[in-house]
């Protein structure tokens, strides 16, 4: 067990510790890495936070209340300047929700879910013939006819991916489907979870509606029940209601919708703040981040509680192995699922202030296996430091720029540099936005490892030098 | 592709396979099992059932249009006889589910659904204290002012196992827990899903209270809430609300439930029953069985449509072959989820009837790995060809007795000799009684496996001597 625990160690800092113990008979004080070495602080902060609250929907009292929870637990961590940054912003919030399909064959329910921003069908629901596309494509391509009056089902061929590289691909029917539906005058809009999963706990998310255009119903079903709708759909297709000269008309797949979700205008969201100060109080700080806020149908234990405990695990072992130069701050932002409002609003609060370097984790608690950099020429030495640092840990560099994520995208975009400690994607999108996003689903050896990989590189990052980064 | 098919047809028929070969230059007709190797028989009946019909939950509309469904689709098949044997049954539907944990955390939902036979909280739904049980014998250990005025919550350990083992024994806090607690005086019972998923789709099931004792809610909640309750259980233990001289009073866990499940009376369900006649008239008959109705939450694809998908492709390829000597009589039962009504009347119709052996195929869709025999002493020689006709599939032979299935537990009780071909029930208990159980989770090559093994074993069957069975 030691010797194993060792090993890495070792690799990583091959150079300095062997000549360390050749020098010294009194070892030294335990590195970053070392305290990481047996870390239960991100398992713990998962483990509380999505026991004692659970599920915390932006701009609800739930995410108050985690916030509260979070300043309490941040303050008690030993973090200082601990505080709570509110913000306003527009909120969802879901309603009833059922689906069937009612024809031509017997009725079955759907597992159905409204996505963030759908519209209401009414409390009594309304029935519909679907126009089914097998991809976002072929509904674009498809002539308005086709898509005016109907139910509009949209289909997709999403697989696992270690980079999680089919989400903006298939995503698209999510994101923009049900606006490009509801401008072409289809009454509602079904899509294939956004998932890879084959249990009937449908993927919600956000989808948009540009002003002007009246939101319409807009849902998800299960992988299972789309693969049921398509079923029906096909067998539909050859169940001949008219004959006519050039053909036939096949039966209509018909079906039931009910979602009553509510927008509650302006509500509280807030980012929650907290600070390891760094020594040279000159120097500009590491932004280290994660969203607090989940979707309401799990937990949100992968999305996000891990990636919080993440971060702030790497920098409590960082601020007790000894004060750093830099600044760490660390950004438990507030209503990210729905629109990246905390993440405006750090920027709008603190973009003027220069920043280091920012880095987010927000995908899953699965291992890191790639380190991407967007860093400037002056880091060269900086970057090559950090990838000898995190290669004992299985993390290969890449050759991608790295993109940061969705609550540090508007500082990235105005130039902060950024690294990407890239998470092992594959299983991410069996369980992201469904209420299958649980506790029991981090691994917790994963969890250590993204620890380990987290600290060694802030270790780096926050003791970098002015030549090195802004 | 076809010599890989070739080997166990080679291996299972050795002796008669190279005899024949070397005997005549025309090659034989093609035997049953021949027939089987290609079989799309049983996926094409599991996969029209759940597509067209869905759930069909005993007494309803939704069985009988199964059961009509089934009657055209066992004469379009060519079989005899074909029928539905109608009878009534007492009828229990599902009614709104939903459960929250409501104190002294954030209060979050349960993923619930009621027990089959669960009365009803009211339209309000119950609000109370929970009384946490870690396994079934506990809460029957238990003082009985742990439990009077409680919701009673009752946890297992159930972990996978090949043969199904776990289920009789941690099933107990479902069979016989909601009565137990309904005698002591509990307002409701909660169980942790008698399942070995981590999804949240609660397994539902039957249980049952004795007459005289009024039904109260019962219901489970998936394995991740039953973790969710566990953790926020031992939390509220260790917060003192009242200290005394002898300890502290802990903080109550707290729970709101609603179920409004409703009796409908007696309801008409039916067996529906199909014949391949016998070339000897005399000759006692094989009863092949499985169950056509289902539990409403899923579709029923591997309780039970695939086992009605085996059971008749079987008794299809062993006709197709040529008339056996023994009527082979398919069985699709009625109303076994709710208490194997189908299987008495079936009995009450036709137990006086002499009939040879009977099997049943009711445990998924995944292979069969063993096969297990009770029969009489003239059947020695018949259960070694049955052995060796079926190793070349990967079947081993079991030293228990057969116990046969749930809808001819009653000819079994009376003397029916029985075969069981037992299917691996690893998967079994992640599916079983959910939403889940939908046909993307039947693996249609371990789906022909069993139509491969049920066809060889029946083939011998309805060509048995009268010296061999009864
Ligand atoms: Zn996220
Ligand atoms: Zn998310
Ligand atoms: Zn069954
Ligand atoms: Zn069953």
């Amino acid at each position: 067990m030691k010797s194993a625990h060792l090993l890495p160690r070792i690799a990583g800092f091959a150079a300095l510790c062997l000549a360390t113990a050749a020098a010294a008979s009194i070892p030294p004080p335990p590195s970053a890495v070392d305290r990481a070495q047996n870390d239960d602080i991100a398992w713990k902060i998962t483990e509380d936070l999505t026991t004692e609250i659970g599920p915390r929907m932006a701009g609800t009292e739930a995410e108050a209340a985690a916030r509260k929870w979070a300043v309490e637990r941040l303050k008690a961590m030993g973090f200082q300047n601990v505080r709570d940054e509110p913000f306003a912003m527009p909120t969802w919030v879901r309603g009833e929700e059922e689906a069937s399909l009612i024809g031509p064959f017997h009725t079955q329910p759907l597992a159905v879910t409204a996505l963030g921003n759908s519209g209401s069908t009414g409390a009594k629901g309304l029935v519909g013939d679907v126009a089914y596309f097998a991809s976002y494509d072929d509904f674009l391509a498809a002539p308005d006819h086709y898509i005016k009056g109907k139910i509009v089902f949209i289909d997709h061929q999403m697989a696992p991916a270690q980079d999680g590289s089919g989400y903006g691909q298939y995503g698209r029917a999510r994101f923009t489907g049900p606006n490009a539906a509801a401008k072409r005058g289809a009454i509602a809009v079904i899509i294939r979870s956004i998932g890879t999963d084959s249990h009937r706990n449908p993927h919600t998310g956000n989808t948009n509606f540009e002003a002007g255009v009246a939101p319409i119903p807009a849902a998800a079903i299960s992988n299972p029940d789309a693969d049921q709708l398509v079923r029906q759909w096909r067998r539909a297709q050859s169940i001949r209601t008219k004959e006519t000269p050039l053909g036939y008309t096949p039966a209509p797949l018909r079906m039931k919708l009910l979602l009553t979700p509510r927008n509650l205008g302006q509500q509280q969201s807030g980012n929650v703040i907290a600070d390891v100060p760094g020594s040279d109080p000159a120097a500009s700080p590491v932004v280290v981040a994660c969203h607090l806020d989940s979707w309401d149908l799990g937990t949100g234990a992968i999305d996000d509680a891990a990636g919080c405990g993440i971060v702030t695990a790497a920098a409590k072992h960082v601020m007790t192995a000894g004060q750093p130069r830099r600044t760490i701050r660390i950004l438990w932002a507030g209503a990210e699922e729905v629109g990246v409002h905390g993440g405006r609003a750090y920027f709008a609060a603190h973009g003027n202030q220069k920043h280091a370097v920012a880095l987010e984790s927000d995908f899953g608690a699965d291992r890191v296996w790639r380190v991407d950099f967007k860093l400037p020429e002056s880091a060269k030495s900086l970057a090559d430091r950090i990838a000898l640092a995190v290669a004992p840990y299985g993390v290969t560099r890449g050759s991608s720029p790295a993109s940061g994520g969705a609550d540090i995208g508007a500082l990235v975009r105005a130039g902060v540099p950024a690294i990407d400690l890239r998470q092992d994607g594959t299983r991410y999108f069996d369980l992201h936005h469904t209420t299958d996003d649980t506790l029991d689903k981090v691994d917790p050896v994963q969890l250590r490892q993204n620890v380990l990989v987290w600290t060694a590189t802030l270790a780096i990052l926050a003791n970098s030098s002015d030549n090195e980064l802004p």
